[in-house]
């Protein structure tokens, strides 16, 4: 199972750009996939397949209005089922036995 | 102010790295400096050198025992106030006006 | 038209990987895509499908024999023709007025 | 040894920001770090401190007219000598038995 980080944002659209962030963030939260939002990045878990399609998509509509667009993708692929989301932060807890900030 | 996200692994010690993790959000949790750890990374805020002090204290006792070691950090510099750790999240949350998955 | 940097490598079969990355490089050089070769990672230039293809293509081909893979790619879409592979470079040398080490 | 590949630009500057990023390879050709410059970022070669100041030099002089800067850094350290900035991909190529565009 994939875990997918990603940001994605506009150049050329001043400096602000929290209007595209939030429009990939409805596209994310209605994909079905399931998905962290941090203050750096939005973290997918799926197959393949299934998390880079939410990508993709975030990225056409960004293109839709902006001519050039900045993306960062990270990927941590492990073998085995799904649930990464919570237990690689309830793992580290575990192992330094107390509570981190997230 | 800097929000950087950092993640940080070594090679060549089997798959399993969340004993190297660990070790490294330890020194993070004691650093004093403000973060969120996220199931692909830890976003610390703060001026750059304080953050990047904490990278290369990461770096430096992973150094010890490891013989390669990988690294990627995202830095957003933007000038202002401290508190993008929790405003970027919520901006994005208001624009929308529903609460996403944190 | 995209640039997509990417390097992929995996985790737990140890520290020298450059095996694992000549199979990848094999997989591009033979893609038809064009490309760049650099220390840290190769940049593809193409359209999204057609560079995410080949990053396909070389996870595909890593995650028969591994079971932990990492990949950081990293996206500059920008509206317009082909050749960025050139001109980003050749671009900053003439704003520069001299050579640079590529 | 470190090889670390940034990139570092302005958000809000415009679609175009070739004129910062050449600043910021202006400061890298006169550091006297080895460098490698390629159409997503520059590879520098040396100690973490050495390379470190590098970056923090670009970011400083970027932040004296940018209000924002994204900047996304990868390192790969292994213990050794110098010359990876070469020697990596010559390693690819001499496992592939032919030469690859770099």
């Amino acid at each position: 199972m994939v875990l997918l980080e990603f940001s994605m944002s506009p150049l050329g659209k001043g400096e602000s750009v929290s209007k595209y962030v939030s429009r990939s963030l409805d596209i994310i939260d209605k994909s079905g996939v399931d998905y962290r939002l941090n203050p750096m990045g939005t973290v997918l878990e799926g197959e393949w397949d299934e998390v880079m399609a939410v990508v993709k998509k975030c990225y056409m509509r960004m293109r839709k209005d902006c001519n050039r667009v900045s993306c960062s993708i990270k990927i941590d692929y492990r073998k085995g089922p799904k649930g990464r989301l919570s237990s690689k932060v309830s793992s580290v807890e575990s192992q330094l036995k107390r509570k981190l900030k997230v």
